[in-house]
């Protein structure tokens, strides 16, 4: 009589881009958790959940199943970075041990579907490792479609470029240490490609995968500018913007 | 009247890593091209092929397809690295673009399935560029769970710290720069991650997301020179090996 639960990747973007292994994940569930606030994927918490239960409704055979939001205990806002993380991560863990308990039964199966894949900027997996430290739990990972390769996907174009690296960073950190090598950025609120040498390369895509789509290609110096212009226009129209792009030298 | 092609991503291991998406575009196919030999995959054509077959036959409801083998231009062994693949993408492009004209009806719609995803490590998509210039051919891609989400998902971890940058790298780059960061080495085909200090750490796995699964971690100290014997055994014992690993300093 163990609770389980399954970390499911939702892929990022386009419906379609579940796996078959994801669909039977989904279709064990009793309860899915749900807790997008404070998660640093941006404030897209309504799109984020209407996406969830259209995937639900879309993939599940048997409709049995139930939401529960999880309360988002407060990130402090001062003090070492790291720090506060490894608290806040500790918060959500006494609060999410507390509501398997409240809202699974003993032999019952929880899911938290993840943005993406569970692997790359979540913290889904940071905590529940230490909720497995606090009640008996097992819990294992279904991978999906990352915006990185839905960028690719929709570009057509390879990640890397023949046996070279590629570099995953986010905008903070390609704004500190600048661009020695292929990388693919995420979580970039503030266009830090513009501040790259203009014959760099990007591929720059928002809501990929869906209806919305936008694509844009070029040099920095030619297309870095329309690039910020599309974005911020764009993220006025939704209300929020997920937004990734590769770049090379 | 124009000839589209698929780039499938048929994901890593798993067959049931396969997208909803990529299970539609496998029904919309008349014709599978198949080139595996001189992939930078491994040695592993037949059991590739075998998985390919089965992943058509698990998911095509209305089995109307054909397979066709892509014969391999040879690959120069000396002169620049850089020049050899290049020319090796030209030669594969004349063949490929022949084999369109002669297999595929004017409308038709043709695959090709790429091992994990098309983006990464993978020729497919250079080439299907050089073809496209060749004949009249739209090609679409279809991403596909690559063996880093097949390790991470496997192993329960994360891939990058919060907030951090991780690489994707080679072994042979490994062994030439040394370690710097959180990395994920695809390609190794010498237990690279034995150069590294002792204390890193080292989530390592092979034939990932299958029956023969083999998963390690540790430190590359205490680990080590375990998972090379275990590696070296592994390979005499199926004939080859996929393996993958991230390492964290």
């Amino acid at each position: 009589m163990t609770r389980r639960i399954h970390v499911i990747g939702i892929g990022a973007g386009d419906p379609d881009y579940v796996t078959v292994q994801a669909v039977d994940a989904l279709n064990d569930v009793d309860v899915f958790f749900a807790s997008d606030k404070g998660s640093n994927k941006g404030g897209v918490e309504d799109d984020l959940v209407l996406f969830r239960r259209d995937i639900c409704q879309r993939f599940i055979r048997e409709p049995g199943y139930r939401f529960v939001e999880l309360p988002d205990p407060l990130r402090a806002s001062t003090g070492d970075y790291r720090q506060r993380v490894a608290d806040w991560h500790e918060a959500r863990a006494d609060l999410w041990a507390q509501a398997l308990l409240d809202e699974l039964a003993d032999d019952g199966v929880g899911a938290f579907l993840a943005w993406g894949d569970p692997s790359l900027y979540d913290s889904t997996l940071r905590i529940l490792d230490r909720v497995a430290q606090r009640l008996d739990v097992t819990y294992d990972v279904i991978p999906g479609i990352t915006a990185i390769q839905a960028l690719t996907a929709r570009h057509r174009i390879p990640l890397n470029d023949v046996g070279e690296p590629v570099l995953i960073t986010t905008g903070r950190r390609l704004r500190e240490v600048g661009l020695s090598g292929a990388a693919v950025v995420m979580l970039d609120g503030d266009c830090a490609f513009l501040g790259c040498p203009p014959e760099t390369r990007i591929w720059w895509g928002a809501y990929l995968g869906t209806a919305d789509e936008i694509l844009v290609d070029g040099t920095v110096g030619e297309m870095g500018e329309r690039i910020a212009t599309v974005r911020a226009d764009a993220r006025e129209r939704h209300g929020w913007i997920m937004d990734t792009y590769l770049l090379r030298p």
